[in-house]
């Protein structure tokens, strides 16, 4: 039988040995071996905490035992996390289905139309419920999104105070991330119960609506008065809450955050959610992340394309106002398609039952004489038990239910749209109320609730009722039939190119399989179905994976520490950052803020650095794509004192094994800096060498990269930290983490950097999956099989594109940047052109551009066959012949295939064509395509008049007539 | 919130008031039961003993519920059913994927090469593994298939014997089954052993390999001592045993048959799995079932479709020889797959390691001093326990391992391939062997086998060993990595037209939305993983969800007790005959089998009366497709002492709600027949009328048609037969039955009809589901909507094409015919012209030319909401111009849109156009298709051709090219 590694790398032996004669190697760890420099390749270890590879069968029923090891406890806890239903239709038509989740960041718009319209459903729900211009197309979770609305407003404000007005009745979470953050900027945060006149200067506000309390009330006249001294008023609002309540925008906010979890997206014990950010006309250009906009194609037709991308911290580097790259599309549009599914008046209905089942227990609470902490609540009570918390808390647990322990004398409890009268009545009970008192309604007890409410929001003051529509668009009101919604979805991902239809050969960002058994836990309900904050006893499953996973994690990356609770890369490289930060600092340090960047890195890595309160300093590099090592000297001696750290990436961006990483890493250890090393190209070195062993002494690694969590359209990601023991105290803690101590023993109080203590943990049991049944071996097996395909492409391709840069050997890493820029020097054909014409022969374009503009990056991962790559090669070769032919004359340069592409099936059928070249040529270059063709639904993507005319809300539809 | 009936049912209250006002009724009841003769509207009942509707979540919970009272025992009973791991990429891409389940048998192959590659992909893996040169498109399950190869032999023999002589070790459900239906048929059954030289003159012989027993023995002499006295031999074989031994077809075999259940298909206790059957060349056109060949389209290119259908029951009516129809298509994909992806060294592989497990335990046991029955096996061992079985069935059971009673000195145990050294231990401690003795490899004691086993058949003559090839196409050596495989599905699914993609408006076949929570339990394990012989004890949730359906089923059909044994409608069919047999037979009336069949009943019903034992006399119909009461009465009078039954179908094949039924079953009853109601319009009653109270004895009931099944692209289906009280002791029984008694406490003894006691059980959660979540209003609302819908098209289309039939208020019931010989007159355009060119419009034709030949049978079904129902007419609407502009000469009957659809892109984009309609006109007739457009991967097929040139294996790949 065939094990899993066998299936996950697509290179079989007979392939490999191919690609080895192509190359001239004996063997594939000989190739390997001559590659990696033999100064880091990795000592043989005696033992190993990672077990023997599982097949799938024995991963899925270690899965299973570790899944009944949570209770399946509901969670009435709240704070921001509430138990949802996921319309089974999105269910496994989203977040079951690779057409969805194997999907790259639609970098490439043209074959991203389908989950570009489901993003900007999005931006369209949250900007409709939240009353403001322009939304994004969604944030990492509430908190971080609360974060980066301080940022927005220190930006866009006038003001010069320093100080940042907080709720008092913030989220907890968000107070903790709100404090390590501002910490690292050198914000003044000052907390207020926004109960009297506003008498300090600010430049920006945090209103948490409804609050952590529950308490629903007006702050209009607060916004007013931060807006009159200058300040931008950030809202952190439950969109659940505002099908019923007035407006952020209508209160004058400036910015409204939060998260859409409840729209159906599973708990998963804390994420992936998709949060969001909406800001009002005037900020558009302040907002992170990513932005889904409406542009026109080549024809005049409307089309989806990320818009504004010039904000991005890739291109602004150290000039970048935030480090959020990745969103949670794959969540994002799973909310989105909730809000399709339920339409206006369904998520009406559903927030008033919500309403109206808070208001019944708090009726039937307050009948028996207890009272409140706030009389105006739309979801969430605040329980006065004088001494009694603790035993109210115990008797809800005995009959299944988790309410939120908030002092001695309070308990918390937050209802959501799957608590049933069943119970409400268990609740009520755990508050000593007498037995069954909600029960009475016969067979439906369980469902309908046996009493009737006035008013969906009694003891709001009806001045917050909303008054305005919402979701009025079409596309909100159309799909209400399981049928139909099907449809949609499906018509959607038809638009779409991804892992299920062929390669996406990207560099930077590791497309590999992402493996049906890894992704089954994901929907199991022990899983899905969990609190974050969730008391121990009640997650000792999810706790165990966690360890383990750390456990092995640090093992193959050479770290004694790592924390999982980053939920994106950047947010990771934050973290690392913020550990070294705080180590500098525990030893008297505190001038240590410089942070040494070679010009070739992510830019990502300098906007982390500025967040963590750093200075960034930029290291040369040389033609070769590698630190200039004397620079490197240099700009230590200049800044000896004040030397933080230095961040490399390994393999280089540029998809070289460095030969000089110990001498680099060394000499900034010498001058008592650390060392951060990007772990974005650890699929090149698993196996082989270990970041530890390079002389890092922290990193992020990327789980969606080289642990094979899909993409999901551009989201979600995890991004753990992983560190030597010198740091792990300074990893990331968090208020409501359910563990002293992480695996090695090592307690970290760094500070929280994610909403939620063990970040997304709803899908770490794919990368815990992908190691159990890789095992050390097969993970090592899969590093050489990608550098090999590499190095294949590479030779294969180096006579008709360049390979820019190499190591030993006249090796490549895992990917190979392929210079195009003598291809439009002879020919006037771009980098564009090619990435757009490889769509017509039905590829994903690699990535453009980057590192070094005018180039093509390709990593074909280990997890593409022999026929895919030749498949590839072949398109490339067939395409550079095609600019031959436009540089030979043979086509004009202005009407070729090549600046046409990419051809849609109307453009090469409708109407005349009066093109020098054949329709079969524009759409079928190569002849297998007449019977496999993916079409895509768009020609190409006028990014300049997207930008020029930012709409980022579903266009009417006449717009597509 | 929106209960699951809204999600459900297409259209909401507004737009069944457009349809309503323009059909001129103030309400949907109104018009339903004007529709509906007023003599046989349902009685108001005060109780029901279906629940209120449950919500989504609510069914789940409740589903889940009924899964854990499953025990999750592991089964090693053996007797032709094993555990087996359905690859995760299979089960996610396939089962749990609408693009396949949702799919419709493929009479339209143009818009199912997909599933008809696949189809002949599973062919070709018969035919390879069976040596014998065509396999048919899958049977229902093993113990039918070895009935249909009896009824082979008795077609092809030439011996004048009515002997069919039976393997002494066959299966125990196999001789059920061949006892109760040789019966029937007047066939002499004769058991032996094989241990002597053939005396008897024969028509045919079985022969089990292995047998039940588990025995492998070399049957060649016995097959050529048959074949020499003009017997043919039907050979029932094990596919995964056959990777090893000698093919039947190298034997000697005429037909071989089994199950591939083993092959990656979930054991679901007892089904649905794709049965097989293969013959030897010259035996082609006795294959009963579907057949799948190569073709070729209208450019000449390689194109699949069904094959030989003149053979099927439908056409044959009362010559047919066999009254299959459905096949099991999506289990039939899913072991072909599991074929394509393992590959013959894997399946070699996976078969080797069963051998040397059921060899290692053998060993232990004979050295601990234990006999088995028979010293040569392939995975199951019979030993010999001299009064303990109890003993050690109880202690396995203790161990959580099932095995099989065979008789008290006698335990059967069978491996498979998800059989671990653990479990090999286990069983070793109930046979009574000391502890521990299969443990003590470390970590990888649960996988690995502690031992080496000198050969892979120990004890099996060498002569048995398989020496050929097998698999040897590219498609089963190609697909090897996941990713691949991935690819391969989507790549299949994406050629195929099913519901995701939109409307299947076939009358006689209802296609109503198939709910994601509909499906979900059927990938549970606690359902799926369930041996259909598991012992009572173990499957009361499974036994508690079957009595509930049986149940609901008999109150909304008017009936007293249901048996949901029987796998397809046919074999409910079947079985209600048998009823009716054997009910006149308890009588004395052994003479009574003449069955009445209205000349327009669907063929199926001839064919099953037949193989019932019964003589048909046709009832003649009016022009209004009606009973012509006049003939009834005369024929009646004719058969008076000889009349069994009558056959109806309610409303009629003609889609009409019949006005004298009530006089019709009166008049058999009068005259001392039976009355059997086809319940394949069911979804035109529920909730209005009764079959029970049309006069109805016994009827069956399509789960795949009205209880939201899943068609599955042509299977499974479950046909339950559902009677009254009189009739309920003579209802399918099983010797495996776990249940003394059904709902009602019925106890069945009407002989086996499918080779599993609860029949397809593992999908029976389905229609659970449907009817839990739609409640009794729910299903009744969905009536109402289909109904509307039929006659809101029928309405809107009838100046555009005839009407055929209409009932009381000119109204049609659920569907409608439209008669397109008109059409054909004035314009020459055919049928087939407008079925096909409704592929260019996007659409999924319409039954074509049943019940009447020229004509369209169209059914909405309640879940299309009113977009696509206009859609649907528009573009009928629009054909029907486009014929009219040939017929006045702007096109050349010869080279119009019509006569050369379906359109695929290669054809309006490959080489020159010399049509006189445009490109555009033949791709995109409606602008809509610009942006969404299923592209039909081939032209018309070549019917005759196919025919002509039987090719029923997977053509060379250079075929394509």
């Amino acid at each position: 039988m065939s094990s899993f590694a066998q299936r996950h790398i697509g290179t079989d032996a007979a392939a490999q040995r191919v690609m080895l004669d192509a190359l001239g190697y004996d063997s594939i760890d000989a190739l390997v071996e001559r590659a990696v420099p033999a100064s880091i390749h990795v000592k043989e270890r005696a033992t190993s905490d990672i077990p023997v590879a599982a097949t799938e069968a024995e991963a899925l029923a270690e899965l299973r035992e570790l899944a009944s090891q949570n209770r399946g406890a509901r969670p009435m806890i709240g704070l921001g996390y509430y138990d949802t239903f996921t319309p089974s239709v999105i269910a496994r038509n989203v977040l079951e289905n690779p057409s969805w989740y194997t999907a790259y960041t639609p970098y490439q718009p043209e074959i991203s139309q389908g989950r570009l319209e489901a993003l900007i459903n999005f931006q369209t729900m949250v900007t409709d419920l939240t009353g403001l211009a322009t939304a994004n197309a969604s944030m990492l979770d509430e908190s971080t999104a609360v974060v980066e609305g301080m940022l927005v407003a220190r930006r866009a404000s006038k003001s010069s105070s320093n100080i940042f007005l907080v709720d008092a009745d913030a989220l907890p979470q968000t107070k903790a991330l709100l404090e390590h953050r501002a910490a690292a900027l050198g914000i003044d945060l000052q907390y207020t119960p926004y109960d009297s006149v506003l008498d300090v200067d600010v430049f920006g506000a945090f209103v948490q609506y409804p609050g952590a309390t529950g308490r629903v009330w007006d702050p209009s006249s607060v916004i007013d008065a931060v807006k009159a001294q200058g300040g931008l008023v950030v809202v952190a609002a439950d969109l659940l809450a505002l099908t019923l309540l007035r407006s952020p925008g209508s209160l004058g906010a400036d910015v409204a955050v939060g998260t859409t979890q409840r729209f159906g997206v599973p708990l998963g014990f804390g994420g992936p959610h998709a949060g969001y950010m909406a800001v009002r006309a005037g900020l558009e250009r302040q907002l992170p992340g990513r932005l889904v906009g409406v542009s026109q194609d080549a024809e005049g037709h409307p089309a989806y394309r990320l818009s504004l991308q010039t904000r991005e911290q890739h291109i602004r580097r150290e000039k970048a106002t935030s480090n959020i790259c990745t969103a949670q599309v794959l969540l994002a549009v799973m909310a989105a398609m909730y809000a399709v599914y339920h339409g206006p008046d369904g998520l009406r209905g559903i927030a008033t039952e919500v309403a109206q089942k808070a208001e019944a227990l708090a009726s039937r609470l307050r009948e028996y004489g207890l009272t409140l902490a706030s009389d105006s609540f739309f979801d969430t009570l605040r329980v006065h038990v004088p001494g009694r918390a603790e035993r109210v808390i115990e008797r809800a647990r005995e009959r299944g239910y988790q309410l939120h322990w908030v002092d001695d004398a309070t308990v918390g409890v937050s209802v959501d749209e799957t608590t049933t009268a069943g119970d409400l009545a268990a609740v009520a009970w755990a508050f000593g109320l007498p037995e069954g008192e909600f029960a009475g309604a016969g067979d439906q007890g369980e469902r309908a609730l046996p009493f009737a409410v006035a008013s969906a929001l009694a003891g709001v003051p009806s001045s917050l009722a909303r008054g305005d529509e919402f979701l009025t668009h079409p596309v909100f009101n159309t799909h209400r039939s399981e049928t139909a919604m099907m449809r949609y979805l499906k018509l959607l991902a038809d638009r779409d190119y991804a892992l299920d239809r062929g390669m996406i050969p990207l560099g930077s960002c590791t497309m590999k399989l992402n493996a049906a058994t890894e992704m089954a836990a994901v929907s199991w309900p022990e899983f899905s179905r969990v609190h974050p904050f969730a008391p121990e006893a009640d997650v000792r499953g999810y706790l165990a994976l966690i360890e383990q996973l750390e456990t092995w994690l640090a093992e193959v990356t050479g770290y004694d520490a790592v924390s999982l609770q980053p939920n994106a890369g950047s947010q990771g490289e934050l973290a690392g950052l913020m550990a070294i930060r705080g180590f500098h600092r525990a030893n008297g340090d505190v001038d240590r803020t410089v942070c040494l960047i070679p010009s070739s890195a992510h830019g990502t890595n300098a906007a982390s650095a500025v967040l963590a309160g750093m200075k960034v300093v930029v290291v040369a590099c040389d033609e070769a794509g590698n630190v200039d090592l004397d620079d490197l000297r240099a700009k230590i001696a200049l800044h000896a004192d004040t030397l933080s750290a230095l961040m490399i990436t390994y393999p280089s961006t540029h998809g070289v094994y460095e030969h000089d990483v110990l001498e680099i890493t060394q000499a900034v250890h010498d001058a008592g800096g650390q060392v951060y090393v990007d772990g974005a190209n650890l699929n090149a070195l698993l196996g082989y060498a270990r970041f530890g062993d390079l002389g890092g002494d922290v990193s992020h690694l990327n789980l969606h990269k080289t642990f094979a969590i899909p993409h999901g359209g551009g989201g979600p990601g995890v991004g753990p930290v992983a560190a030597k023991a010198h740091l792990a105290p300074y990893l990331p803690s968090h208020p409501f983490s359910q563990r002293a101590d992480h695996a090695g023993g090592f307690v970290f109080d760094g500070g929280a950097i994610s909403a939620a203590p063990q970040g997304s943990a709803g899908i770490l049991p794919i990368s815990w999956a992908y190691v159990r049944m890789m095992g050390a071996q097969g993970l090592k097996d899969a590093t050489a099989a990608a550098v090999l395909s590499a190095n294949y492409i590479a030779h294969r391709l180096k006579d008709h594109y360049p390979v820019l840069y190499a190591g030993e050997g006249d090796l490549v890493a895992h990917e190979c940047i392929l210079d195009l820029r003598p291809l439009r020097e002879a020919t006037g054909i771009t980098v564009d052109d090619v990435a757009k014409r490889l769509i017509d022969y039905g590829f994903h374009a690699p990535t453009m551009s980057f590192p070094v503009a005018g180039t093509l990056m390709v990593e074909p991962t280990e997890s593409e066959d022999i026929g895919e790559i030749e498949r590839f090669i072949d398109a490339m070769i067939a395409i550079k012949a095609e600019a031959d032919a436009v540089a030979a004359g043979e086509w004009p340069a202005d009407d070729n295939p090549l600046v046409h592409a990419p051809h849609t099936a109307s453009s090469v059928i409708e109407g005349e064509w009066a093109h020098p070249y054949s329709r079969s040529t524009a759409v079928y270059p190569v002849h297998s395509l007449v019977r496999s063709k993916y079409w895509p639904p768009v020609r190409r993507i006028d990014q300049a008049y997207g930008d020029r005319n930012l709409v980022c809300a579903c266009p009417p539809i006449e717009a597509f007539a």
